[in-house]
């Protein structure tokens, strides 16, 4: 029995939750029976006897779950195989990072969605997993269920990565490629894609490439460079104007807010893309061109978020902690 | 010791011996040492003490190898852990699927590049495989190094996938991609890709979709859609006119060659595509789209063919078996 202890209880927590449940006869099949035994947000829990169904409700009626003991203690106090931790990111790691140090001290895997973490302190939550005998999965945190961090550790493990070329962040491209399309000024398509709820009201976080640069971090330490946050050059797409399009269209190009990490570069910045290129995707899907040496150039796409997209990819984590030595 | 025995010795089956010898500490580092014990093409042999290096030399100087005994005795004879099946295709399975069933029912893992046995009998060679508890890895047969099959069996391990649309065949692809730019007829267009040994003199078995189909198929048996070629409903790209792409144009579209399974559908046939799309992809490259329940839609795409790009997908296979259980 795979016990599973959650925390962070918004729509990424909620929807693992839900994937979960809708799996459980698959998960079963192919790697046995699971239970999750609790669950806590940032101010409330729940354990002991109790079904998702009842937690997710609760938590959308009353906006907290049954008992007022906290992440922390519930980390500390209940017994599980798993943590999942799908808090919200802070760059410095916020609590996020406590839980996942204090779940792998216990012994326990983690399945997180949340690159704060990550960002904060990659080499070390690395090593402690590795002295404790655990796994640090994070495939979600990069690109939602595009295949990323699963396809460099395994499918190119004896392929020297030579460069990673992505579109890490779907607002901006959303921008960027409705820019290219109707030649309208980036105010005017920031108010409609903040309409679409494609954009937050404060849009700083994805518009200043902070968002794709905290995913470039992870990608650049997962092929071994060892790089943090304040080391990437980020340039954000505030200043593109439609007369930049036009431009580069004449000449056969578009732009798009490109992450690259090789050994010697790390940016986010905008950077002409020609047209017929994979990377000139449209839309809010996020791709990724790896440079390999001997597998070629893999180019991937997927949808970079989404509740079940984000949970889907955290599932193919808990696949490959119980079909993995 | 990781023991591996190939059979094959032609241009896929030399390109993964070279491989193994130039990734050999990489592949100590993450699965453990390995020797190659033995290799056998259609009428020779060599085992016992030798390396890659001379068996390469030997095979390209003396057009054979050491020995008169054959890849069927060496089966029988030798002790490996892994045979490494990498003779041609041939669609009725050939000497490649009694290698193959040969290496399973010793109880040895198989890796293989042969379209062939796996068209021919995939069902039978997984039961048999499972029956054994060993591994029969293909990622090599669709693709080259586009990663497809674990994508497929790992990462959307817990998904239902409706539908998988691809470009499996380069050579079609640069024929149609080509006359897209040029506007130039199909026989032409065909002429140049022979000169460039894009096409092969009798281009049959690529154009008529052949090639694709056999990929096809083992697509969907992956996917859980119990398949036959002679199921695939199949349209070549003989008969597609230049005329046909400037109609397609003005209305946004291209032409492609889309091998598709689906659970109403299984054929090879060309089909207009927006322009826009990621499968609208250009030159020799083979692309995926897999329409998923809760992954979204996942594209993938890669060198379809090339020596390397073959080879290092079989290697992918050797770290699954030994990372995986």
């Amino acid at each position: 029995m795979i016990r599973i202890a959650i925390v962070g209880f918004g729509t990424v927590g909620q929807g693992f939750a839900e994937l979960l449940e809708r799996k459980r006869e698959e998960i079963r099949k192919k790697i046995g029976e699971f239970k999750v035994v609790a669950i806590a947000d940032s101010k409330s829990s729940i354990s002991g006897e109790f079904s998702i169904d009842e937690a997710i409700k609760m938590k959308r009626e009353e906006g907290r779950l049954r008992d007022d003991r906290k992440a922390d203690e519930l980390i500390d106090e209940v017994d599980f195989d798993i943590l999942v931790e799908a808090t919200h990111t802070k760059l410095d790691g916020g609590s996020g990072l406590s839980y996942i140090k204090k779940a792998l001290k216990k012994g326990s895997h983690v399945i997180t969605s949340n690159k704060g973490p990550l960002v904060a302190d990659f080499e070390g939550l690395m090593t402690l997993a590795e002295k404790k005998g655990v796994k640090l999965m994070y495939e979600a945190t990069v690109g939602g269920a595009m295949p990323v961090i699963k396809l460099i550790k395994r499918y190119l493990a004896f392929c020297e990565i030579e460069s990673v070329r992505g579109i890490l962040n779907g607002t901006c491209n959303y921008i960027l490629s409705r820019m290219e399309e109707e030649g309208l000024p980036y105010e005017q398509i920031l108010n409609e894609a903040q309409e679409l709820g494609i954009a937050e009201a404060d849009p700083t976080y994805d518009v200043e490439g902070i968002d794709a640069a905290a995913k470039l971090i992870i990608i650049a330490n997962t092929i071994g460079v060892d790089a943090k946050f304040e080391d990437v050059e980020r340039v954000g797409i505030r200043k593109i104007t439609p007369e930049a399009f036009n431009v580069a269209e004449e000449k056969g190009y578009t732009i798009r807010l490109i992450a690259e990490v090789s050994k010697e570069t790390l940016r986010v910045s905008p950077r002409l893309v020609p047209l017929s290129h994979p990377l000139a995707i449209k839309g809010t899907m996020n791709a990724t061109m790896f440079k390999t040496d001997t597998a070629g150039n893999i180019f991937v796409a997927g949808r970079g978020a989404g509740k079940e997209e984000t949970a889907s990819a955290m599932l193919s984590d808990l696949y490959d902690i119980y079909v993995s030595n």
